[in-house]
């Protein structure tokens, strides 16, 4: 990935001490800076559509060419207006927004929502025009969204503020806050989401963010009574590194959030790149940021809207991931259980009063087990169905409860409708609906469930994605509640402008050993006869190995020997080395020749770290040797680590399960490996300014109580 | 996975010189036994569904209890009616069932669809009751279908012939012809389909398919001219070796097969046995039967109906799996380069000529490297959005086109759909559309493209699975083209009932050895003296092994010496050997002591093979030692396979990068392995009547030119 300098002071435009952007989403003044008397322009769009929508507030157009625009007055400027407005939409051309700006500051006006395109989005000239309105919105005091954004709209009092046909239309209301930094894919979001009956409460697309950014939003969306879910599009984060403390307070309050980060595959990644004024960054740290910070990350529309309605339930379950699953169709019921499973929930086993009772329940022909299949006795006897539902509830092994209804309809549907309901007030697990009855037949028994909260799914596959959205933010909670995050130390990224120093093998293990990293004994010989000392020291068997930071590959070149026995072994390779590497005449320095033990026996895994432009320090983990080379074995997360994310990324890879011990090994030392990794993340974050790579491999894991010790190691340090 | 005795003739009520399903579909007259003149009743609603579908055939009601229901003359029996109905509808009481088909069979009627349940489904005594069933059926010359199915629907003429309110309502008639073996379920997937917009044409619940199975559905579908896409919803296959025949039937007129098998998991797999009188059987066979005879596996409704969409355009990307993608937003392009990637499609590199050209036709802040962002240009121009399609499609790299128009509305997507339609007229390449705008706002540009048969999909997420789908039926029609399966040769499973027998090691590979398969050199000693001779002969080192079927686990016990260099040191091993056995004084039977010679160097592998009750012999392949018990990296095809199937095989697994050749180790023997594969599938199909399992275990396989061999391995035989 290739790393960019960032600005890291300058996406802060609300931040600590920032405005309360509710204004923003509910200003009772606006003026259209560009407003036209062409309706279907962006200048005058804004105006028709708040018109149209019966906007209650004061709307000003501001054009020096009109005396009036659709009835009402327009001003040459936004310092003629009569008061100061407390939105300023921007729609005219990129060189005359700075100057808008700047009065728009002179007025007192807090927000100023710019559609004008020609910025960064368009790169060369376009992203020094977007530094200098960037400061000219900053000093001006005037919070700006955008450049190059298309609106916003209150959902929930009906004020759409942008352009393009859906700032024209009408939602459903409801608790859903979204983002998106597409404004045309946003648009396609709002209309997929309220068309999936999902409601929303604000929508805003965010632009280029020079000075708004998306976690901004994030973090209004948190505080706002209104909001229950955050949802958001993301292509990247400029500066993600207050994340961990944004995603904090949002597990800490119960908002989940839920982000679509595109670009995802390399692929994907270099088209966002092209695309849009924001580093698209790695997926790689975003997906580890989110599992890390309990966000949960979606992947189409479906998904986004699948998760949505079980999180806007409110009800998470806390205890487990158990499932339980009932159809009146069985095929319904396997479909959901063959999800559920491949998303890592547990299709509990009932106990034997739920199996025993149950079976009393519904025809012999019926399955008691786990998924129920209560077949079409369901709909012809709903106190059985009720009772059913109420000993499955009673079990303690469940956690959540899947419905599958299949194409019930009829009366028969609006009963059995009552009856969820009824049990859903008596408990508190969540308890999803998968239910494709025609709609229209249907509104009764639809109404019932909707007016219940209980949320139906189209399929019982996308059910199973909304159980497994509940486990996997009640876990996020529940984790967090017990130990939030450590936002005291955070780490800044390195200065990609200044060059970068690779220290050799041993000054680089002495640097780790410095903070607390065990590292093999070890010392460096400048002559055959040093060398021989030395072995003597550690002891033998020994191994030898030319020190140098310019050849990372120095087995490859012979400038290895190991297993070294005695003293003229010590002899022979010494020269051997120095000759083997000599003959490639190679402009290298070489800082000497390492006389270092014999690594002891144990998994050999590899540690690293990377400096990433948006996140800051992360730490990867995974396995060594030939499973590296094919498996890609490996994880990620965002430093600082605490111990449980150390064991969650090891976790996360297949070698923690040859670290277990298989084929009759002993068990090797994790307790020890998560020290190594935690001492790691220590040291990248006092080190974060300068390190720019980190690259332990490998580290050999010992058996249980015989720790681990770093092998070799090269670190890369920009030259501050 | 449990094996069971399957009676394997029993399911060919349908088969060779069978009738033609078509009159099922179209029958000119229907009687319905167990008719009622309560239209809610399982007896009631077939007459009252035909009635207001108008129906114009002749009804039958027949029920001695009635003169008349709803206006129709109803008749005492079968016998009574004046002439032979095309189709007689069974829902009557279990019991009563087999009388209705022997009359039924009197009267000379083809068809009977029996609704009764108490069956199968039911267990126990129902099973015996459906063997009655379906030999009564049998020797009544009735083709049956069901019991305990819910009706059929043939849509393309509005017959509606079954219960439930789905049958009550209308559908659009399409081109896909779509089976389930679930009542309930199936009625799901028909209305979700409709509500997708996935027109159909014939639609069948299968019942628990006494005697008409889903493949014998699947076998008149394709030929069925206007079906064009196959569909199923499939709980599991009784006898699924017809597939490969009927498969590749359906290859051969480009009729694809979209196959929805539910029971994947272990726990839904249980759940499906639970459910069903079909036997579910390890999806894990189903999935690798689907990739041989390239059937399209899919996991959802929506994913079923993506897949349906593209494949309906009949547009098959036979040059390769090349991907264009263009938005005119660049939110889109990401999604679904990403998913496109994710599925194995190339999202390829222009050439140069496109993109230069390309470059003329947007602005300047546009992208056009691919995945292609347009901008609103797009627009704006439909001139240069025509001309950039054009370009595109003139791409030799590009195979497929994916656009992404967001949520476009008014005039501007009419006219580019209009481009669209006009340029696809131009281009063989399928060419699909991801499109979200109101569909009420946008009714005239949604038309153009659905009059053109252009697929729209709601999210660029999914029509990315529509151009997979497309890839990789056109890939197995091509495969096909190029080497139809080999249906000659054909195993059956073995039989359940009988005993096992394990061979030991010598004789397993004596076995394998005379069916072309290499193995190592070796012989059995029955004393010590006899143990030295052998080794002399096969020169040291070699390797010392007890001999008996009764150890699978040998070296664990002691019983395996290897690299023993001398005499003496065999005689010491061969000692050893036997009291390492005998020291755990098992009930075992010792054939002797094998004398082995080492190993050489290379690859180990995994290769086996087992007989499952469905498909008959399956082969399996797989990383042996670490790899394979830590990671499951195996495969399977269905026996027997083709030297491209072979291949395959090994390309599923993450052992194949190991035999490329890793960490400079030269590449391995590949093409001695395949032929070692196609030897064993030889000897499953000859020996498929009696063998039980293969299991290969290492296979070593040296570096190119050096061949495979068999180091251990270990033989059932059924005992017959």
């Amino acid at each position: 990935m290739s790393k960019r300098k960032q600005d890291m002071t300058a996406t802060n435009g609300v931040g600590e001490g920032a405005r309360d952007l509710a204004t923003l989403f509910s200003p009772r003044s606006i003026a259209v800076v560009g407003a036209t008397t062409n309706a279907a322009a962006i200048g005058g769009q804004p105006l028709k559509h708040l018109a149209d929508h019966g906007y209650e507030g004061t709307i000003y157009p501001v054009n020096p060419k009109y005396a009036d625009i659709a009835g009402l007055r327009c001003y040459p400027d936004l310092v003629s207006l009569p008061e100061t407005p407390d939105l300023v939409v921007v729609a005219v051309s990129a060189h005359l927004v700075p100057d808008v700006i700047r009065v728009a500051g002179q007025k007192g006006v807090p927000f100023a929502l710019v559609f004008s395109s020609g910025f960064a989005e368009v790169g060369g000239d376009g992203k020094d025009a977007q530094s200098r309105l960037q400061a000219v919105a900053e000093s001006a005091g005037v919070t700006l969204i955008g450049p190059n954004c298309q609106g916003l709209i209150n959902i929930s009092d009906d004020i759409p503020v942008g352009f393009g046909a859906p700032y024209g239309l009408t939602y459903s209301a409801g608790a859903v806050s979204l983002t998106s930094q597409s404004g045309a894919f946003g648009n396609s979001l709002l209309m997929a989401l309220n068309k999936e009956g999902v409601g929303l409460r604000h929508y805003v697309s965010t632009g280029n963010e020079a000075a708004t950014s998306t976690l901004d939003f994030f973090s209004h969306f948190i505080d706002d009574p209104q909001t229950h879910v955050v949802a958001a599009y993301v292509e990247g984060f400029r500066d993600a590194r207050s994340l961990r403390v944004i995603a904090g307070r949002a597990l800490l309050k119960r908002k989940p959030i839920i982000v679509w980060k595109v670009g995802n595959t390399v692929e994907g990644a270099n088209a966002a790149s092209s695309h849009t004024a924001n580093l698209a960054g790695g997926s790689t740290y975003y997906r580890a940021a989110f599992r890390q910070f309990g966000i949960i990350a979606v992947n189409d529309i479906a998904d986004m809207a699948d998760c949505a309605r079980a999180l806007l339930t409110g009800r998470l379950p806390f205890a487990g991931r158990g499932v339980a699953i009932l159809s009146i169709s069985g095929g319904a019921g396997i479909a959901m259980t063959d999800r559920c499973i491949e998303l890592g929930l547990d299709v509990v086993r009932f106990g034997d009063d739920t199996s025993r009772r149950l079976k009393t329940l519904m025809p012999d022909f019926g399955s008691a087990g786990n998924p129920v299949d209560m077949t079409a006795a369901a709909m012809t006897s709903p106190e059985a169905f009720g009772a059913a539902l109420r000993s499955i509830l009673e079990d303690p092994a469940v956690h959540m409860l899947g419905l599958c209804l299949a194409a019930l309809s009829g009366q028969a549907a609006v009963v059995v409708a009552l009856e969820i309901v009824t049990v859903a007030a008596e408990y508190s697990a969540p308890i999803l609906v998968a239910w494709n009855a025609p709609h229209d037949l249907n509104g009764e028994a639809y109404g019932v469930l909707a007016e219940a909260g209980i949320p139906v799914y189209d399929s019982p596959v996308r059910s199973a994605r909304g159980l497994s959205a509940l486990a996997e933010y009640a876990a996020a909670v529940k984790r967090y509640d017990a130990a939030p995050f450590d936002s005291s130390a955070q780490g800044s990224p390195d200065d990609v402008d200044l060059p970068v120093q690779t220290l050799n093998e041993f000054d680089s293990k002495q640097l780790l050993a410095r903070h607390g990293v065990p590292i093999s004994r070890e010392a460096v010989a400048h002559d055959r006869e040093q060398a021989v000392g030395l072995a003597e020291e550690l002891g033998y068997p020994v191994v030898l190995k030319i020190l140098s930071a310019d050849l990372p590959h120095k087995s490859d070149m012979g400038g290895v020997r190991i297993n070294i026995a005695d003293a003229d072994a010590v002899r022979l390779a010494y020269d051997a080395i120095l000759q083997a590497v000599e003959q490639f005449d190679l402009p290298i320095q070489v800082d000497g020749v390492l006389v270092q033990e014999m690594a002891s026996a144990g998994t050999e895994v590899i540690l690293g770290a990377v400096n990433d432009p948006a996140f800051g320090p992360a730490i990867m983990f995974g396995a060594g040797g030939i499973f590296a080379e094919i498996l890609e074995d490996v994880a990620f997360k965002i430093a600082p680590l605490s111990a449980d994310d150390a064991r969650d990324l090891i976790a996360q890879t297949r070698v923690a399960r040859l670290l277990e011990g298989v084929r009759g090994q002993p068990p090797r030392d994790v307790e020890a490996l998560v020290e190594c990794i935690l001492r790691l993340s220590d040291f990248v974050i006092a080190e974060s300014h300068r390190f720019a790579e980190v690259d332990i491999n490998p580290l050999i894991v010992s058996s249980h109580g015989h720790g681990v010790k770093i092998v070799d190691a090269l670190i890369k340090l920009r030259q501050i």
